[in-house]
């Protein structure tokens, strides 16, 4: 991510990779104002094996375009909000590439897909983590299933009370 | 793709595919008017063996999110430019996915990256893939250093008047 | 809808039901997460003699589009507002839908005027319904004459202070 | 219709009407240049018994929410396209009505959809109307069908050729 | 304006026509809700020689459109902002008006600017009025001219503290 | 206006202004480029008794800005499409004014508008020009029940043969 | 800048002119409420020596245009955010110039970068000021190449924990 | 500029900087294709006594972006308009920069006022140069002042017509 300031929002990518089984780092570069360090980090990565680069910037948001220059891998980008335009200048600058560079993008704060679509992308080709992306899924499908269940039960203003919602 | 209409925008997802190598199939299969049919391909394919789906759709493009609705394999959306509102419509309904089912979105019209990231995907998990995907990145890089070379030793005049550009 | 968190919002289509005179169930149904159960709910419904769907969904609103594209009666939608967008997404994601799938959208988080729409839709067939909906309109009216009255009688400024909205 | 320069646009809502076994008349009647005529209008087909109205209109476009301020019926709303703002001015004026007074909106130009759902909305209370629309949704679903079956026997360049899409 | 809930914006333009010299009346009236209440009280106010009306609404403004289909006096627009779409539906709404039957709209929640620009109007057939604006515009030069000179007196970090601006 | 290239929209005003039996000027003035003349042209117009000020520019739009800078006579503003952002940034570049100096804002492109404005101004201080708006009101409430007559005469389909509109 | 509620924005500039070791002034100067001033300012300033303005504004943002008109040197444009259109309509003011009269813009709210443009402008001619912005540049990577050991260090968890981010 | 389908906009910068007495050079060089190639020529023309960088790129434009990553040198950034999203997300691309690398960002497709920026730019160091353009926007000025003083004379109907502008 291109500042600590997009971390509480990036975090949620860490955490469902984990969850899903798979291992991440968490790295601050400023594809502004450490471009060296970013070039340098994706190489590196790659060398190592890493299969799939997620970025998450806001504003002017080149963090995934410049790490999608210097790679073949897939680069997913997190366009982040700020408090001016909403998150769609990083929506724009993240997702509008050029033909021949394309950035996985992602909703806007959408971090937590960040980290499932890695898990597919490496998924596609490890039958493993697809499955883990399958029960996560399932599980995913049950939590609504019981909650329609409660809501069918209790009726839509005691659930509204009981979750606090009101 | 969600229409016939979409496919001279969608023909370039297949044609950079055929240029890296990489086996696909157009279909038409719209979420909104044949959408047991959008189910049942997404089954059989998944079954079959296929790695990626691609689904490009205008205005209210639902079609991606459906097919991620329905597989655990990577889906990328292609958003596409209709004459009323300019793609935008396309670009929120096919990028602004709820947390749990991402789809990976590529720019506006974006067909021919659409192509290229999904090779990227399979290129993750094989490496020959991702070679080829190398090769074409170089290919890519040289076209413009020749054009950039080419325009050093014509001028920026001469240049537009050769390439047809004024 | 698509998640409990839009019950706040959506609350108020079942509540101005209710007022109206109309039957109606609440259900958290997902079109990315639960898409079989949105259909067989659709399909259930529909046997069942159900009228009119509501869906009130945020995002890559595609809810209602899938519903509509399992049912020829009519369909509801009502984009929900998010934080990063603020409902333009929804909004395009429910209303632009292509050539022979309606969706009837209302106005952002309008999920009152959901209601009281799908009471005219049933009012078209029912001339006790509409009656219904012609004493609500009349009500409505009739408050805000109450309200003119009483700013002419207590001037702005007092108005302002007596109902807490300085 | 506020203008009949709606009329290439919305001549589409009488037509798929007709297709659709239901009467309906087209007018030009301004919501700002002849207000009087609209109202006597609305008031007048409602006691004729009329069951919903379609209003075209584009820019600050108030001919939807003018007729529903008038009527108990369900109103459509097709927002039309202008060269300024491409639909969106006349999309938001269509749509955020305040609460109580529901405009049903449809796509930007959407005129087809607006007749579509007209007739689902008399379908809700008219079953052989509602067989209609059920037919004509078969009817859709079998020609993208059948558009993808000569997609596959064709390929997509033959296709493409053959369509004059190219 | 359409609800008593615009009052807290609005009240800018019945104070500053007091300001201004100038006679105004406040009113509650929704163009959806109390329709005939609104042309009613727009023929009364003409033939008792009111000069111009300011309408403040939100969303899917109509009611400065709908005052100008039943007037030839100028009508001021102020298109208010709301929690989803910040505002632009009111603009759009209020400002796009059709070739004939304009309306002149200020900023968004500009409801002061509406009472100056009534009273603008005004003072172009009466020299006192105009007289008033023009002393009105002077006072608030000086008031510029005083800050700035105490922003060079102070610095402008003491400038900041003294005006609890930190 | 800011640019003789504005004309083609901007005669609108000028035309419908001696339609309504006012005198007008129209003058290329820019307030980027020619700032002094428009200060000068301000005062020497209000000098001489005009009465109102129509301001044409596209882009970041001053000109109306400027002009309602130097004076108190009320400055209506039309916004200019360009072919960039389709007129929003004019729109807003114009309507957003800060307090104390209001633009009376008409549609993007609405010259037209901006001359029946500038009449009703005048008008609310001279019942000549006042008669003079209501008349050309009425003329155009006429053109559209003709209209309509011959469209329910014709129906849709010949009119709009004999429209030349298909 | 336009008003001094600008200035807990604008004061960003100031600070960071001061850390590079420029001198600066810091005015408060309408462009619509005391236009003679802001030129009287921009001919004084540039007779003293003065190299380049910032100019921060919001809404209908025109003072970075007017002082532009007026002089010769580089203008900086600082669009300011605020509650209605969030910072659009002045970007739009400040960036959309005619050609001929340019506006070097920044960010939304950008007033540091300002600064920090208006040091390399100057730097341009004056090889100390390039090399404090040289200087700058340095210890800003090295700020977040800090932060980025850190959070290697810590984890992402306990950095978030720890910076009081959670 | 990143591709050569930018240079027919980008033309303008190279001739009004030639018409302002100053050297440049025109490269097709892409932040994203050839990123290398980017950065070694920023490093060679800094070196070399390039005093500004000019910037044109569409869609997601992250050139300027990228080389004001690697420079302390003033960079102008040209949006560029494209098919889809009108220029604006080339616009958000080039402006939103975050704090500490600002892009001096001129219109969409602003070219020729990023050439007499650089100019101004080079100029507030060079009174040669800043005479230039003191030149260059006194004939701008008379430019207008005939063309109005030949409206005056023909009046605006056959200026129109002689201008071949109807």
């Amino acid at each position: 991510m291109g500042s600590d300031s997009d971390l509480p929002v990036m975090q949620d990518a860490a955490k469902v990779l984990e969850e899903l089984g798979i291992t991440s780092e968490v790295h601050t570069l400023s594809a502004h104002r450490t471009p060296e360090a970013v070039v340098e980090y994706v190489r590196t990565s790659e060398a190592e094996g890493y299969k799939v680069f997620i970025c998450g910037a806001g504003g002017a948001a080149h963090l995934a375009g410049v790490v999608a220059a210097h790679t073949a891998l897939p680069v997913i980008g997190v366009p982040i909000m700020n408090k001016t335009t909403a998150g769609v200048d990083a929506l724009f600058s993240t997702v509008q590439m050029p033909p021949g560079i394309p950035v996985a993008t992602v909703a806007i704060n959408g971090a937590k897909n960040a980290g499932i679509l890695a898990a597919q992308i490496i998924g596609a080709g490890d039958s493993n983590v697809l499955q883990n992306v399958r029960t996560f899924k399932e599980k995913m499908a049950k939590d609504i299933t019981v909650k329609d269940a409660t809501l069918q039960e209790k009726g839509f203003k005691k659930y509204l009370e009981d979750a606090g919602l009101i």
